[in-house]
Formats: C-alpha cells, structure tokens, sequence
C-alpha cells in the first residue's frame, strides 16, 4: 500500500551558546551535556560517574526537569555543588538558562559540569547549550532503531552510551544495527557499552570523559 | 546541600484542534492519540491493537515520526489506509498537520484512526491535535518515577498503559507508585497492564477502546 509522506515544518531559536562557551573557557572548566530518553538511565549514569571521577576531579552539576527536584536530591547527597532547573513544561534546556545559572556555581572551584538535559531523544539535540562535549544515552529497551528514527540526537553527540546493557538477553535488540547507524551518521565518536547497575563498562567511559576534562582544564 | 530552583519560560502555540474535531463528528470517527517516550512500544501496540479491533472496526493509521516510514511500513503490511506524517525535526504533531491529512484518508469508511505521535513524555501531550482520546504508554523499563517527572502527559491522558508488562521481573519497578502517582493527578482515567509481546492485557484494552470508538460512530 503506498504511503503518502507530509512535512511539518519547524523554526530554530538562536541561542546564546557561544558566550556560555567563553564564560567556560576563561574559567577552565568542562561541561558535559546528557542526553537521552526519560528511563534511559541519565540520573544513575551521573551519579556513576561522579562516584569515579571525583577522584581526579572537582565536579558540579546543573540538574534539568520539567518540574521538581527528584533527581537534584540524589545528586545533592554526592554533596557537590548542584542547581536544579525547571523548565516548566520545556522539552529542553537553552543556553540562556545556563547563563543564568553559572554564576551561581563555584566556576574558578570546579574542572567539570554534568548537565543532565530533559528526557528527551529530540528536542535537545536541537539547542547548542553551550557545552564542551555531548554525551547521548541509549538504553537496551528503548530498541535498536533510535538512530534510524531519531537521527540528529545521534548526529551530534561527542559519544553513545548503551546503557543497561546488562538487560540485552531480555530484549531484541541489534547491537550491530545500532553500531552500523551510529558510525554512518558519526563516523569519528566512540561508542560505550555500560551498565550503571552492575558498573561494567563504566572504566572506560571514565577515561575517555577524563581525557575531555584535561583537555578543557589545561 | 541546598537546591536552587530556576524557571525556564515557554511560548505556547495555539491550534485549529476544534476544526479537526468537527470533521471528525461529521464523519462519525474516533481518532485516538498514542503517546510516549521513545521505544516504549507504540508502533507494537497499534499493530497488535489493530489486528483485534479491525474484526468490529474499520480502522486507519496517521504515523508520526521525525524522519522516515520504518513505522508506517510495518502499519501499511496491515492492508489498511495509513498516511505518513514527518515532523522534519519537530517534537510534536501539531492539529495543523491532521487537518491536512485528513482528507487523505477515505473518512467515510473509516471508523478509528490511530495517531501515532512522536516518540516523547513533554511536547505531544501541550498539543490537542483533535484527537477523540488520548492514549499514554508507559514501559516498564523506563522506571516507576515518570508521573512525577512529566506529569503533564499523566493528567491529560485518557488511558495508561504499563507496557511491557512481562518485563516486570527484570527492574526495579514499584508499580503502586505509578498507579497512586496517576491516580492524583488523573483520578478517572483506567489503567491497564498490557504486554504486545505476549498479548497479555490487550483484551481489556480492547474492550476500553470499543467502547470509545461505538460512542464516536453513534
């Protein structure tokens, strides 16, 4: 049966990215944009990570929902400097907001941001926040045809992340499919095979966020 | 540690979602919403829906998706009237887009059409596209704290669906606090426990929707 294909089209907001990028520079310091669908596992990947790299680094985190601040506790008990923004019904985060939001964390005190953007697999990718790296979560339920369908989120991350790959055996999921997309549309970005639960796979994403950092402190 | 909280200020977009409704009560069709994240199990559902459903009713399919027809193609192998909606890059279907497509599909001789909306939890559920119901699925593997995070999508739905359901065993899942979290913010709206994989649950969502699509054909 013949399939009749419409187009919606959209329109771009400007954004204050660049100046966000200046303010970061001048103060040495890395911002880790995280991407992903809600349930992908943003929250416990942060946490992992900070939990890691503390160790070499002195962390902050900007903290992005629509409403509330579920997630800003949990990350608040790491007891590190974190803001919560809510966008109030927002599907994304802008860069005035993290303009707005700098000044209010110890910038010349911290080597490293985590944002963690709104559950989302579309919208974020279209706002340049500013950040020094993008990283973008794909979690094992959510299948193996994202990056078919959902194609810029995928396009412009710094790396992929497959999370919850501790629950491959129970779902159908095409490893290769994905591997195959992500490299077609991102040819030079490394691809992570991570479980928050269980820690594996966590080692390597480490190093190569530590590699981002030292880059950004220098 | 304290929590600062900002606000991020949207716009918000009128529609013609009253003009999509008339046609719809002209033609005696009940157009139904299917919303929620990315890989929670739309395109499945429907198919599995519309396989029981076409035995009472004549039913077609408006496939939202950012880019491409992987889902359309999998809709159209059902031999019923589908028309593939991309949103070039949009988040959302807007009524704007169903009143175009409209009169694309022989409305006479359909009595249901299932919409199926982009892969999100925030921007569908801000636009009444003139649907009769809407429809939110939820997945197991996306974790019991989404009412909470995106409760806009929760309080204007006229159904939940905890899809895969079968998954249950493997997450960590409170389903009592999905089900109390909905119920206060959506106190009369059913909730039903589905699995399109096994088929487990689709008889009384079945039954759910008959009812809503008989009162639209009347």
């Amino acid at each position: 049966m013949e399939i009749k294909v419409l187009h919606q089209v959209m329109e771009w907001n400007e954004d204050v990215s660049a100046q966000v990028r200046e303010v970061l520079a001048a103060n040495h310091v890395c911002m880790i944009n995280i991407m992903g669908s809600p349930g992908a596992g943003k929250t416990s990947l942060i946490t992992a990570l900070i939990e890691r790299l503390r160790r070499d680094w002195r962390i902050g985190v900007i903290e992005g929902d629509i409403t509330g601040q579920i997630d800003a506790e949990k990350i608040a008990a790491l007891q590190i400097p974190a803001v919560q923004l809510n966008t109030d019904g927002a599907c994304h985060i802008e860069a005035m907001s993290i303009q707005n939001i700098l000044p209010m964390l110890p910038l010349a005190d911290l080597d490293a941001i985590f944002v963690e953007n709104i559950g989302n697999l579309v919208c974020p990718a279209e706002f340049d926040i500013g950040e020094s790296l993008r990283v973008t979560i794909l979690s094992i339920p959510e299948g193996d045809d994202k990056v078919e369908k959902y194609p810029l989120m995928f396009t412009e991350t710094g790396c992929l992340v497959l999370n919850k790959y501790d629950m491959i055996p129970y779902f159908e999921f095409d490893e290769n499919r994905v591997r195959l997309n992500y490299e077609s549309v991102n040819p030079d970005a490394p691809l992570f095979r991570v479980s928050s639960r269980t820690g594996d796979g966590l080692d390597d994403l480490c190093a190569f966020l530590s590699g981002k950092i030292a880059q950004a402190v220098k």
